[in-house]
């Protein structure tokens, strides 16, 4: 943990909280150069679908399709069951409000879309978009995708400020869980906001790690580990190899090279890794995705480079970063909703096994529990 | 957010950080009054084994296969489908090694059970059990339930020290993830170690809301508001009516009681709320579980009182609380799973798509991304 970092993205939202709209006006202004209105409006809308060129529009819109086709299979049922005149079960319901952070880094349509279409499968009916504004626009791209999705609520608002905003409804509705990546400080304020809202994961620096042998193509190889090193100075790429002649090859700097005795070697030394993105270019395929645990994604064969996934697949690109494959994973439909635990017991089955409950009631010493229970005949 | 909690936390997180054992062993010694050795030994598990009785074994192994016929029904399969000659889809693999937080103030076997059940049945290996020794001993039922499902690892551990010990690995292994709730300390501290580890969600003072209608027995209505405000002074308990008569025999302290106009009114609240456990005792029930929204549980008619649902019915009790319904939901074996996204692409698919990828690598200004999908033939 950066205690550092912690204390002063700490201050910034206590800030935030106790001053309102001033404090975020006041930080929006150091750190974007930006003192508008926040929300865009049905004009800069225009303006930014005029400025995108049909060739685009179309290549988005395949793009938003894929999408669909891949997430729409993710969306749950209810899962309920009967039970000697008793119902039990699950059933699912989207989350009412949510915000969306897109980094302003890079401009990132793909970011928008990655998150925007699994909610809108799951049935989320208000969606909030925050970008931090670039000399006071925001990226056509991404106000064509809101368009395209339905989304008409977009903030020029970036960083800690945006976070808070979106946590605490300044200047905006409170929204009801935050999505989406950004840079180190958007994350530690995410992780601070988290129990005010829900957040999604905390996504870090890309990383990729390569599992591959002497069948791979060297030249694929190397192109897939440099391609997510084009992130940012923080990334990370990994070449676990059984390949000599490989290891040489992609011998280059930022790339971190593990030559293995053999591939379950290379399987062991990624589970410790975690990775975000892990491909694996080798003779022997599907044996050894079973020895995976930790990964993000896993994308198999010479024709599912990372890159691919990231932008056209219609898989999810937002994955754990930074070894929180261990604990999480990709973003799902299943984010956007939430279980609700449902029963409707019988009259017989209750007082069939009433008694578990009132000897458990009394091993806790809850009385008022117990008498709950008892209380029915 | 509570930023003098918050700073308090973490402070003690940072010297426990920075001090390992010696401030884990300073702070158990002021807060739990113990300083003997931490994990609980063979002799002491045997010790509390044979402190059961036989018919209190009998019932905790009964309540035990009532959640594992309710939790085995939620195991995730692999989600796999065919196109165009690529494989896409989701793996789900457990979560290697969690962490469990037995809270202390009541001895809490059910507890133990809520979370241990769906861990095993997602098969999860490793499970490290935390509770704070009363007089340096365990509740012998707390161990009962560890035996029972081949947990051996528990630790005389409560408090901060307890999170901090698992999530930084401190006299013992790093978990995973952590699970299981707290009190406000506890809480606090799960959520600062979120990102270094998981944690499931954070548990609050228990809530109850009844949507009742004229048909509800009084008795059965009360006994439930009251069973709940059992748990604490926190506590909370709404009762939410269209009968006046019911309004009135439910005015008692620590009762809310709202008298709506219609049913439909009573389920616009209680969205409001978003109440850990929502009981509908009317006339119409399945009506007015289609306009619930924001719930951790709904259970449904005369015969599923709160208290059931918490010790015996099988149901998971680990819920939301505090308005957290609005954007997370009950525990499943969902959240002992991570989804690893997977995607074999074939080369006539990839060729066939990969101009979407070029295209918004540009639009991205992704040159190596672009590279990456450029140099395959």
């Amino acid at each position: 943990m950066d205690f550092e970092l912690e204390g002063y993205v700490a201050g910034m939202l206590r800030d935030i909280k106790e001053r309102g709209i001033e404090a975020v006006r006041e930080y929006s202004l150091k750190f974007d150069g930006y003192d508008g209105p926040f929300r865009v409006t049905d004009e800069e809308f225009n303006e930014a679908l005029e400025a995108i060129p049909e060739r685009d529009r179309e290549i988005i819109l395949r793009t938003i399709e894929r999408l669909w086709e891949y997430h729409e299979r993710q969306m749950e049922k209810e899962r309920l069951f009967l039970k000697k005149g008793s119902l039990y079960g699950l059933i699912y319901r989207p989350i009412r409000r949510i915000g969306i952070y897109v980094p302003g880094g890079k401009p990132l349509p793909s970011t928008l879309m990655m998150v925007a279409v699994p909610a809108k499968i799951a049935g989320v009916k208000e969606i909030a978009v925050a970008i931090p504004p670039k000399e006071g626009r925001v990226n056509p791209y991404v106000l064509y995708v809101a368009k395209l999705l339905g989304i008409d609520e977009v903030y020029k608002l970036g960083g800690v400020q945006a976070i808070g905003a979106m946590a605490y409804g300044i200047g905006m509705k409170k929204v009801d869980k935050i999505f989406g990546p950004g840079n180190k400080f958007v994350n530690e304020a995410k992780r601070q906001v988290f129990g005010v809202v829900g957040i999604d994961s905390l996504a870090g620096p890309s990383e990729i790690a390569v599992i591959a042998d002497g069948t791979a193509e060297k030249d694929y190889v190397l192109a897939d580990l440099l391609s997510q090193l084009e992130h940012g100075k923080d990334s990370r790429a990994w070449l676990l190899t059984t390949s000599k002649e490989l290891a040489e090859y992609c011998s280059r700097e930022g790339i971190e090279v593990v030559l293995c005795g053999s591939l379950e070697e290379c399987t062991e030394k990624a589970n410790e890794i975690a990775p975000e993105h892990l491909e694996i270019i080798t003779a022997r395929l599907m044996e050894l995705v079973d020895l995976i645990e930790n990964a993000g994604a896993i994308y198999l064969g010479p024709y599912t480079p990372v890159p691919a996934a990231d932008y056209f697949l219609g898989v999810n690109h937002v994955l754990p970063t930074g070894g929180a494959a261990r604990f999480s994973g990709v973003l799902t439909v299943r984010d956007f909703l939430k279980p609700i635990s449902i029963a409707q017991v019988s009259r017989e089955e209750f007082l069939a096994e009433r008694e578990l409950g009132l000897r458990l009631a009394e091993i806790e010493g809850m009385a008022f529990h117990g008498r709950s229970m008892e209380v029915r005949k």
